[in-house]
Protein backbone atom coordinates (compact mmCIF):
# COMPACT_ATOMS: atom_id res chain seq x y z
CA UNK A 1 0.00 0.00 0.00
CA UNK A 2 1.60 3.45 -1.09
CA UNK A 3 1.30 6.25 1.76
CA UNK A 4 -0.49 8.56 -0.47
CA UNK A 5 -3.50 6.06 -0.32
CA UNK A 6 -3.80 6.43 3.22
CA UNK A 7 -6.45 8.65 5.49
CA UNK A 8 -6.34 10.36 8.22
CA UNK A 9 -7.71 9.52 12.24
CA UNK A 10 -8.72 12.68 13.95
CA UNK A 11 -10.21 12.30 17.71
CA UNK A 12 -12.73 15.28 17.80
CA UNK A 13 -14.20 16.86 21.12
CA UNK A 14 -17.98 17.07 20.60
CA UNK A 15 -18.27 18.65 24.09
CA UNK A 16 -21.29 18.19 26.28
CA UNK A 17 -23.85 17.76 23.85
CA UNK A 18 -24.87 21.25 22.59
CA UNK A 19 -23.72 21.40 18.81
CA UNK A 20 -22.85 25.39 19.96
CA UNK A 21 -20.14 23.88 22.09
CA UNK A 22 -18.22 22.04 18.91
CA UNK A 23 -15.48 23.91 18.59
CA UNK A 24 -14.15 25.90 15.32
CA UNK A 25 -11.92 23.22 14.38
CA UNK A 26 -13.61 19.86 15.47
CA UNK A 27 -16.85 21.29 13.38
CA UNK A 28 -14.41 22.01 10.25
CA UNK A 29 -12.83 18.37 10.85
CA UNK A 30 -15.96 16.90 10.79
CA UNK A 31 -17.28 18.66 7.52
CA UNK A 32 -14.40 17.63 5.60
CA UNK A 33 -14.61 14.16 6.81
CA UNK A 34 -15.55 10.67 4.29
CA UNK A 35 -16.61 8.86 7.41
CA UNK A 36 -17.73 10.00 10.96
CA UNK A 37 -17.73 7.20 13.69
CA UNK A 38 -19.88 8.87 16.77
CA UNK A 39 -20.54 7.97 20.73
CA UNK A 40 -23.66 7.92 21.94
CA UNK A 41 -23.23 11.06 24.29
CA UNK A 42 -21.92 13.31 20.99
CA UNK A 43 -23.69 16.03 19.82
CA UNK A 44 -26.34 15.11 16.74
CA UNK A 45 -24.05 16.47 13.82
CA UNK A 46 -26.38 14.94 10.71
CA UNK A 47 -27.64 18.48 10.01
CA UNK A 48 -24.14 20.24 10.15
CA UNK A 49 -22.04 18.26 7.57
CA UNK A 50 -22.61 17.20 3.95
CA UNK A 51 -24.70 14.89 3.10
CA UNK A 52 -22.14 12.87 1.63
CA UNK A 53 -20.07 12.03 4.78
CA UNK A 54 -20.86 8.98 6.12
CA UNK A 55 -21.89 8.76 9.80
CA UNK A 56 -21.57 5.85 12.25
CA UNK A 57 -23.00 5.34 15.50
CA UNK A 58 -20.50 3.00 17.65
CA UNK A 59 -21.63 4.28 20.70
CA UNK A 60 -21.75 2.54 23.93
CA UNK A 61 -25.17 3.07 25.45
CA UNK A 62 -25.73 1.18 29.29
CA UNK A 63 -27.26 -2.00 29.36
CA UNK A 64 -27.27 -1.54 25.56
CA UNK A 65 -25.54 -2.64 22.47
CA UNK A 66 -22.15 -1.70 22.01
CA UNK A 67 -19.57 -1.76 19.92
CA UNK A 68 -16.04 -2.88 21.66
CA UNK A 69 -13.12 -0.96 21.60
CA UNK A 70 -10.95 -3.18 20.08
CA UNK A 71 -13.86 -3.14 16.93
CA UNK A 72 -14.23 0.79 17.45
CA UNK A 73 -9.79 0.59 16.82
CA UNK A 74 -10.09 -1.67 13.90
CA UNK A 75 -12.88 0.47 12.52
CA UNK A 76 -10.58 3.38 12.52
CA UNK A 77 -7.18 1.74 11.03
CA UNK A 78 -9.76 -0.38 7.66
CA UNK A 79 -11.46 3.69 7.24
CA UNK A 80 -7.78 5.24 7.16
CA UNK A 81 -6.25 2.37 4.83
CA UNK A 82 -8.84 2.17 2.76
CA UNK A 83 -8.11 5.96 2.14
CA UNK A 84 -10.69 7.53 3.92
CA UNK A 85 -10.38 10.61 6.24
CA UNK A 86 -11.94 9.20 9.27
CA UNK A 87 -13.00 11.78 12.23
CA UNK A 88 -13.86 10.02 15.64
CA UNK A 89 -16.81 12.13 17.62
CA UNK A 90 -16.30 11.96 21.28
CA UNK A 91 -18.73 13.51 23.72
CA UNK A 92 -17.26 15.98 26.07
CA UNK A 93 -12.79 16.05 25.55
CA UNK A 94 -11.39 12.89 24.67
CA UNK A 95 -9.13 12.22 26.90
CA UNK A 96 -11.22 12.52 29.82
CA UNK A 97 -12.88 9.51 29.89
CA UNK A 98 -13.43 9.01 26.59
CA UNK A 99 -10.22 6.27 26.35
CA UNK A 100 -8.96 8.45 22.97
CA UNK A 101 -5.38 7.67 24.52
CA UNK A 102 -5.63 4.23 23.80
CA UNK A 103 -7.67 4.40 19.95
CA UNK A 104 -4.19 7.24 19.37
CA UNK A 105 -1.90 4.31 20.70
CA UNK A 106 -3.99 1.92 18.58
CA UNK A 107 -3.70 4.03 15.38
CA UNK A 108 -0.03 4.58 15.91
CA UNK A 109 1.05 1.30 16.37
CA UNK A 110 -0.78 0.68 12.82
CA UNK A 111 1.45 3.72 11.35
CA UNK A 112 -2.08 5.53 10.63
CA UNK A 113 -1.49 9.28 11.38
CA UNK A 114 -3.86 10.88 14.50
CA UNK A 115 -4.59 13.74 15.39
CA UNK A 116 -6.32 15.36 18.44
CA UNK A 117 -8.87 18.17 18.93
CA UNK A 118 -9.62 18.82 22.74
CA UNK A 119 -12.85 19.21 23.42
CA UNK A 120 -15.56 21.03 26.09
CA UNK A 121 -15.37 18.76 29.01
CA UNK A 122 -19.23 17.35 30.61
CA UNK A 123 -16.96 17.85 34.11
CA UNK A 124 -16.85 21.47 34.22
CA UNK A 125 -19.99 22.41 31.67
CA UNK A 126 -22.49 20.30 33.18
CA UNK A 127 -22.44 21.52 36.27
CA UNK A 128 -21.71 25.37 34.84
CA UNK A 129 -25.46 24.78 32.68
CA UNK A 130 -26.38 23.95 36.27
CA UNK A 131 -25.24 27.37 37.78
CA UNK A 132 -22.45 25.31 39.92
CA UNK A 133 -19.08 26.74 38.92
CA UNK A 134 -16.44 24.45 39.82
CA UNK A 135 -13.73 27.12 41.12
CA UNK A 136 -14.91 30.39 42.89
CA UNK A 137 -12.91 32.63 45.09
CA UNK A 138 -12.83 31.70 48.38
CA UNK A 139 -15.05 28.66 47.91
CA UNK A 140 -12.76 26.40 45.54
CA UNK A 141 -9.01 26.53 44.83
CA UNK A 142 -9.19 23.17 42.47
CA UNK A 143 -11.45 20.33 41.42
CA UNK A 144 -11.37 16.75 41.15
CA UNK A 145 -12.70 14.70 38.29
CA UNK A 146 -13.23 10.99 38.95
CA UNK A 147 -15.12 8.18 37.59
CA UNK A 148 -17.75 6.59 39.76
CA UNK A 149 -18.55 3.49 37.18
CA UNK A 150 -16.90 1.24 39.99
CA UNK A 151 -17.80 1.25 43.43
CA UNK A 152 -15.34 2.48 46.13
CA UNK A 153 -13.45 -1.01 47.28
CA UNK A 154 -13.70 -2.55 43.99
CA UNK A 155 -10.64 -4.16 42.90
CA UNK A 156 -11.10 -2.51 39.73
CA UNK A 157 -10.91 1.19 41.57
CA UNK A 158 -7.39 2.64 41.65
CA UNK A 159 -9.27 5.87 43.58
CA UNK A 160 -8.00 6.05 47.29
CA UNK A 161 -11.69 7.41 48.62
CA UNK A 162 -10.04 8.93 51.82
CA UNK A 163 -7.34 10.82 50.21
CA UNK A 164 -10.00 12.53 47.67
CA UNK A 165 -12.63 13.22 51.06
CA UNK A 166 -9.94 15.57 52.37
CA UNK A 167 -8.13 17.29 49.43
CA UNK A 168 -10.64 20.20 49.88
CA UNK A 169 -11.38 20.83 45.78
CA UNK A 170 -14.53 20.69 44.42
CA UNK A 171 -15.48 16.86 43.73
CA UNK A 172 -16.69 15.87 40.19
CA UNK A 173 -18.10 12.30 39.72
CA UNK A 174 -19.28 11.09 36.54
CA UNK A 175 -20.43 7.83 35.70
CA UNK A 176 -21.59 7.58 39.42
CA UNK A 177 -25.81 7.53 39.50
CA UNK A 178 -25.71 3.74 40.09
CA UNK A 179 -22.93 3.33 43.27
CA UNK A 180 -23.58 6.90 44.33
CA UNK A 181 -24.73 5.66 47.81
CA UNK A 182 -21.17 4.02 48.16
CA UNK A 183 -19.38 6.74 47.13
CA UNK A 184 -21.22 9.42 49.65
CA UNK A 185 -20.72 6.40 52.85
CA UNK A 186 -16.98 6.45 51.78
CA UNK A 187 -16.31 10.19 51.81
CA UNK A 188 -18.09 10.75 54.72
CA UNK A 189 -16.18 7.84 56.43
CA UNK A 190 -13.14 9.47 55.09
CA UNK A 191 -14.36 12.58 56.79
CA UNK A 192 -15.82 14.83 54.34
CA UNK A 193 -18.67 17.01 56.21
CA UNK A 194 -21.84 15.41 55.93
CA UNK A 195 -23.45 18.54 55.37
CA UNK A 196 -21.02 19.23 52.73
CA UNK A 197 -23.59 20.48 49.89
CA UNK A 198 -24.03 18.20 46.51
CA UNK A 199 -26.30 18.47 43.31
CA UNK A 200 -26.67 16.15 40.78
CA UNK A 201 -26.99 17.32 37.08
CA UNK A 202 -28.98 15.11 35.14
CA UNK A 203 -29.23 15.32 31.15
CA UNK A 204 -27.27 18.67 30.86
CA UNK A 205 -27.90 20.58 27.75
CA UNK A 206 -30.90 18.89 27.03
CA UNK A 207 -34.65 20.22 27.29
CA UNK A 208 -35.51 18.47 30.06
CA UNK A 209 -32.20 19.00 31.91
CA UNK A 210 -32.82 18.64 36.00
CA UNK A 211 -31.02 19.52 38.90
CA UNK A 212 -31.41 17.75 42.27
CA UNK A 213 -29.84 19.43 45.18
CA UNK A 214 -28.66 18.03 48.91
CA UNK A 215 -25.84 17.20 50.96
CA UNK A 216 -23.29 14.87 50.61
CA UNK A 217 -25.48 12.98 53.26
CA UNK A 218 -29.11 12.81 51.73
CA UNK A 219 -27.74 13.24 47.66
CA UNK A 220 -27.76 9.49 47.27
CA UNK A 221 -31.16 9.23 48.30
CA UNK A 222 -32.90 12.25 46.29
CA UNK A 223 -31.12 10.47 43.45
CA UNK A 224 -32.60 7.46 44.04
CA UNK A 225 -36.08 8.77 44.91
CA UNK A 226 -36.13 10.74 41.58
CA UNK A 227 -35.33 7.51 39.89
CA UNK A 228 -32.26 9.27 37.89
CA UNK A 229 -30.86 7.51 35.13
CA UNK A 230 -27.39 8.40 33.65
CA UNK A 231 -26.19 10.51 32.00
CA UNK A 232 -25.86 11.92 35.28
CA UNK A 233 -23.07 14.40 37.05
CA UNK A 234 -22.68 14.58 40.47
CA UNK A 235 -20.94 17.79 42.44
CA UNK A 236 -19.74 17.94 45.74
CA UNK A 237 -18.32 20.37 47.71
CA UNK A 238 -18.84 24.48 48.86
CA UNK A 239 -19.93 25.30 45.58
CA UNK A 240 -22.51 23.37 44.70
CA UNK A 241 -24.65 25.47 47.20
CA UNK A 242 -24.24 28.32 44.76
CA UNK A 243 -26.43 28.47 42.23
CA UNK A 244 -25.69 31.23 39.69
CA UNK A 245 -28.73 30.89 37.70
CA UNK A 246 -31.05 31.35 39.98
CA UNK A 247 -31.44 35.75 38.94
CA UNK A 248 -29.36 35.57 36.27
CA UNK A 249 -32.45 35.13 33.20
CA UNK A 250 -35.10 37.09 35.57
CA UNK A 251 -36.31 40.35 33.49
CA UNK A 252 -33.46 43.01 33.95
CA UNK A 253 -34.16 46.05 36.57
CA UNK A 254 -33.47 49.33 36.32
CA UNK B 1 -33.36 53.79 32.32
CA UNK B 2 -35.89 51.64 30.23
CA UNK B 3 -35.60 47.60 29.84
CA UNK B 4 -35.18 48.02 26.17
CA UNK B 5 -32.04 49.80 26.42
CA UNK B 6 -30.37 47.61 28.18
CA UNK B 7 -27.36 45.57 26.69
CA UNK B 8 -26.33 41.55 27.86
CA UNK B 9 -22.82 40.41 29.14
CA UNK B 10 -21.82 36.79 27.71
CA UNK B 11 -19.36 35.26 29.12
CA UNK B 12 -17.25 33.34 26.68
CA UNK B 13 -14.30 30.73 27.51
CA UNK B 14 -11.98 31.18 25.12
CA UNK B 15 -10.18 28.45 25.46
CA UNK B 16 -6.22 27.51 25.75
CA UNK B 17 -5.00 30.07 22.93
CA UNK B 18 -5.77 28.81 19.41
CA UNK B 19 -8.38 30.34 18.11
CA UNK B 20 -9.06 27.03 16.40
CA UNK B 21 -10.66 26.17 19.91
CA UNK B 22 -13.24 28.55 20.60
CA UNK B 23 -16.65 26.98 20.38
CA UNK B 24 -18.81 27.72 17.51
CA UNK B 25 -21.57 29.61 20.23
CA UNK B 26 -18.72 31.58 21.46
CA UNK B 27 -17.43 32.69 18.15
CA UNK B 28 -21.02 33.61 17.34
CA UNK B 29 -21.25 35.95 20.41
CA UNK B 30 -17.75 37.59 19.71
CA UNK B 31 -18.78 38.39 16.16
CA UNK B 32 -22.26 40.00 17.51
CA UNK B 33 -20.73 41.92 20.55
CA UNK B 34 -20.51 45.66 20.54
CA UNK B 35 -17.38 45.34 22.94
CA UNK B 36 -14.91 42.61 23.65
CA UNK B 37 -13.39 42.59 26.75
CA UNK B 38 -10.54 40.27 26.51
CA UNK B 39 -7.79 38.56 28.80
CA UNK B 40 -3.84 38.21 28.47
CA UNK B 41 -4.44 34.39 28.00
CA UNK B 42 -7.25 34.36 25.73
CA UNK B 43 -7.14 33.80 22.01
CA UNK B 44 -6.12 36.88 19.52
CA UNK B 45 -9.73 37.03 18.17
CA UNK B 46 -8.89 40.54 16.40
CA UNK B 47 -8.83 38.59 12.81
CA UNK B 48 -11.97 37.17 13.31
CA UNK B 49 -14.43 39.66 14.37
CA UNK B 50 -16.03 42.58 12.26
CA UNK B 51 -13.66 45.79 12.43
CA UNK B 52 -16.59 47.43 14.05
CA UNK B 53 -16.65 45.47 17.09
CA UNK B 54 -14.27 47.06 19.76
CA UNK B 55 -11.98 44.90 22.06
CA UNK B 56 -10.20 46.20 25.07
CA UNK B 57 -7.76 44.34 26.64
CA UNK B 58 -8.52 44.15 30.47
CA UNK B 59 -5.85 41.39 31.04
CA UNK B 60 -3.94 40.50 34.07
CA UNK B 61 -0.43 39.86 33.36
CA UNK B 62 1.98 38.06 35.89
CA UNK B 63 3.93 41.54 37.28
CA UNK B 64 2.42 43.81 34.36
CA UNK B 65 -0.42 46.06 34.60
CA UNK B 66 -4.05 45.13 35.48
CA UNK B 67 -7.20 45.52 35.73
CA UNK B 68 -8.66 45.24 39.15
CA UNK B 69 -11.65 42.53 39.09
CA UNK B 70 -13.96 45.24 40.66
CA UNK B 71 -13.21 47.56 37.87
CA UNK B 72 -13.81 44.95 35.04
CA UNK B 73 -17.24 43.84 36.97
CA UNK B 74 -18.07 48.14 36.54
CA UNK B 75 -17.18 48.10 33.04
CA UNK B 76 -19.38 45.16 32.03
CA UNK B 77 -21.83 46.78 33.51
CA UNK B 78 -21.63 50.12 32.74
CA UNK B 79 -21.48 49.07 29.09
CA UNK B 80 -24.44 46.81 29.28
CA UNK B 81 -26.43 49.78 30.91
CA UNK B 82 -25.25 51.53 28.00
CA UNK B 83 -27.47 49.25 25.95
CA UNK B 84 -24.08 47.48 24.32
CA UNK B 85 -23.87 43.91 24.00
CA UNK B 86 -20.89 42.88 25.71
CA UNK B 87 -19.01 39.76 25.48
CA UNK B 88 -16.35 39.12 28.01
CA UNK B 89 -13.73 36.61 26.49
CA UNK B 90 -11.93 34.83 28.76
CA UNK B 91 -8.96 32.35 28.70
CA UNK B 92 -9.96 28.70 29.10
CA UNK B 93 -13.18 28.08 30.68
CA UNK B 94 -14.99 31.13 32.59
CA UNK B 95 -15.29 28.73 35.65
CA UNK B 96 -11.83 27.08 35.95
CA UNK B 97 -9.80 29.83 37.93
CA UNK B 98 -11.89 32.79 35.45
CA UNK B 99 -13.42 34.53 38.27
CA UNK B 100 -16.29 34.01 36.11
CA UNK B 101 -18.44 33.23 39.43
CA UNK B 102 -18.23 36.50 40.15
CA UNK B 103 -18.32 38.51 37.25
CA UNK B 104 -22.13 36.54 36.96
CA UNK B 105 -22.51 37.67 40.40
CA UNK B 106 -21.98 41.32 39.98
CA UNK B 107 -24.02 41.39 36.75
CA UNK B 108 -26.96 39.50 38.70
CA UNK B 109 -26.33 41.85 41.35
CA UNK B 110 -26.46 45.01 39.34
CA UNK B 111 -29.62 43.39 36.86
CA UNK B 112 -27.89 42.81 33.84
CA UNK B 113 -28.65 39.72 31.83
CA UNK B 114 -25.85 37.19 32.41
CA UNK B 115 -24.79 34.29 30.35
CA UNK B 116 -21.91 32.13 30.18
CA UNK B 117 -20.57 29.81 27.37
CA UNK B 118 -18.11 27.58 28.32
CA UNK B 119 -14.95 26.74 27.14
CA UNK B 120 -12.14 24.52 26.26
CA UNK B 121 -9.93 24.00 29.84
CA UNK B 122 -6.07 24.25 29.25
CA UNK B 123 -5.94 22.08 32.24
CA UNK B 124 -7.05 19.42 30.11
CA UNK B 125 -5.79 20.43 26.28
CA UNK B 126 -2.24 22.07 27.45
CA UNK B 127 -1.19 18.29 28.54
CA UNK B 128 -3.00 16.90 26.04
CA UNK B 129 -1.37 18.84 23.49
CA UNK B 130 2.10 17.41 25.16
CA UNK B 131 0.82 14.13 24.32
CA UNK B 132 -0.55 13.50 27.78
CA UNK B 133 -3.70 12.85 28.89
CA UNK B 134 -5.13 13.49 32.21
CA UNK B 135 -6.47 9.83 32.54
CA UNK B 136 -5.98 6.68 30.59
CA UNK B 137 -6.91 3.07 31.25
CA UNK B 138 -4.96 1.31 33.45
CA UNK B 139 -2.97 4.31 34.37
CA UNK B 140 -5.82 7.10 36.05
CA UNK B 141 -9.27 6.91 36.75
CA UNK B 142 -9.38 10.95 37.27
CA UNK B 143 -7.63 14.16 37.32
CA UNK B 144 -7.40 17.01 40.42
CA UNK B 145 -6.88 20.98 39.08
CA UNK B 146 -5.50 23.34 41.28
CA UNK B 147 -4.21 26.46 41.44
CA UNK B 148 -0.42 26.78 42.46
CA UNK B 149 -0.57 30.52 42.98
CA UNK B 150 -0.06 30.38 46.16
CA UNK B 151 2.35 27.84 48.06
CA UNK B 152 1.86 24.64 50.47
CA UNK B 153 0.87 26.01 53.58
CA UNK B 154 0.04 29.72 53.08
CA UNK B 155 -2.92 31.17 54.90
CA UNK B 156 -4.46 31.69 51.91
CA UNK B 157 -4.09 28.16 50.58
CA UNK B 158 -7.36 26.20 51.29
CA UNK B 159 -6.05 23.19 49.46
CA UNK B 160 -5.13 19.66 51.84
CA UNK B 161 -1.82 18.89 49.85
CA UNK B 162 -1.37 15.46 52.13
CA UNK B 163 -4.77 14.86 50.65
CA UNK B 164 -3.85 16.07 47.16
CA UNK B 165 -0.58 13.52 47.48
CA UNK B 166 -2.65 10.44 47.90
CA UNK B 167 -5.85 10.42 45.95
CA UNK B 168 -4.07 8.80 43.06
CA UNK B 169 -5.60 10.81 40.23
CA UNK B 170 -3.54 12.47 37.57
CA UNK B 171 -2.35 16.33 39.59
CA UNK B 172 -2.97 19.01 37.55
CA UNK B 173 -1.27 22.32 38.39
CA UNK B 174 -1.92 26.03 36.93
CA UNK B 175 -0.30 28.72 37.90
CA UNK B 176 2.42 26.90 39.63
CA UNK B 177 5.99 27.82 38.12
CA UNK B 178 6.72 30.24 40.69
CA UNK B 179 6.02 27.91 43.84
CA UNK B 180 7.21 24.32 42.32
CA UNK B 181 9.47 23.00 44.80
CA UNK B 182 7.34 24.16 47.71
CA UNK B 183 4.67 22.01 45.77
CA UNK B 184 6.60 18.78 45.01
CA UNK B 185 7.87 18.68 48.26
CA UNK B 186 4.60 19.05 50.09
CA UNK B 187 3.94 16.13 47.82
CA UNK B 188 6.08 14.33 48.83
CA UNK B 189 6.34 14.49 52.15
CA UNK B 190 2.58 13.69 51.42
CA UNK B 191 3.49 10.19 50.53
CA UNK B 192 4.05 10.62 46.62
CA UNK B 193 6.14 8.26 45.43
CA UNK B 194 9.73 10.56 44.49
CA UNK B 195 9.98 8.96 40.83
CA UNK B 196 5.93 9.42 39.86
CA UNK B 197 6.58 10.93 36.45
CA UNK B 198 6.05 14.64 35.71
CA UNK B 199 6.07 16.80 33.15
CA UNK B 200 5.96 20.76 32.48
CA UNK B 201 3.98 22.40 29.52
CA UNK B 202 5.46 25.77 28.78
CA UNK B 203 3.18 27.83 25.95
CA UNK B 204 0.83 25.42 25.05
CA UNK B 205 -0.41 26.02 21.45
CA UNK B 206 2.24 28.51 20.73
CA UNK B 207 4.73 27.83 18.69
CA UNK B 208 7.59 28.31 20.62
CA UNK B 209 6.03 25.40 23.11
CA UNK B 210 8.39 23.79 25.32
CA UNK B 211 7.75 20.22 26.97
CA UNK B 212 9.57 19.26 30.20
CA UNK B 213 10.09 15.75 31.52
CA UNK B 214 10.78 14.23 34.73
CA UNK B 215 9.60 12.92 37.56
CA UNK B 216 8.27 14.63 40.89
CA UNK B 217 11.56 14.71 42.99
CA UNK B 218 13.26 16.45 39.68
CA UNK B 219 10.88 18.27 37.60
CA UNK B 220 11.09 21.74 39.93
CA UNK B 221 15.40 21.23 39.45
CA UNK B 222 14.31 21.07 35.68
CA UNK B 223 11.48 24.12 35.27
CA UNK B 224 13.64 26.08 37.31
CA UNK B 225 16.83 25.27 35.07
CA UNK B 226 15.26 26.24 31.92
CA UNK B 227 14.34 29.54 33.28
CA UNK B 228 10.54 28.94 32.59
CA UNK B 229 8.26 31.41 32.70
CA UNK B 230 4.78 31.65 32.63
CA UNK B 231 1.99 30.32 31.45
CA UNK B 232 2.74 26.99 32.46
CA UNK B 233 0.72 23.75 33.44
CA UNK B 234 2.56 20.91 36.05
CA UNK B 235 1.07 17.17 35.30
CA UNK B 236 1.91 14.68 38.00
CA UNK B 237 1.01 11.16 37.82
CA UNK B 238 1.83 8.20 35.30
CA UNK B 239 0.21 9.55 32.68
CA UNK B 240 2.78 12.27 32.76
CA UNK B 241 4.86 9.65 31.63
CA UNK B 242 2.86 9.11 28.10
CA UNK B 243 3.66 10.99 25.10
CA UNK B 244 0.88 10.02 22.73
CA UNK B 245 2.52 12.47 20.09
CA UNK B 246 5.89 10.53 20.14
CA UNK B 247 5.33 8.83 17.15
CA UNK B 248 1.39 10.01 15.72
CA UNK B 249 2.71 12.68 13.67
CA UNK B 250 5.43 10.60 12.04
CA UNK B 251 5.50 9.37 8.16
CA UNK B 252 2.98 6.95 7.55
CA UNK B 253 4.19 3.38 7.36
CA UNK B 254 2.98 0.61 5.13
Amino acid sequence: MSTEALGTVTLVGGGPGDPDLLTVGGLRTLRAADVIYTDHLAPDVSGLVPETVEIVNVGKTPRGPATPQEKINELLIASARAGRNVARLKGGDPFVFGRGGEEVLACTDAGVPVKVIPGVTSSVSAPAEAGVPVTHRTLSQGFTVVSGHVPPGDPRSSLDWPGLARTNTTLVILMGVKHLAAITDALQAGGLAADTPAAVVVGAFRPDMQVLRGTLSTIANETAAHGVRPPAITVIGKVAGLDLKAHSEGPATS
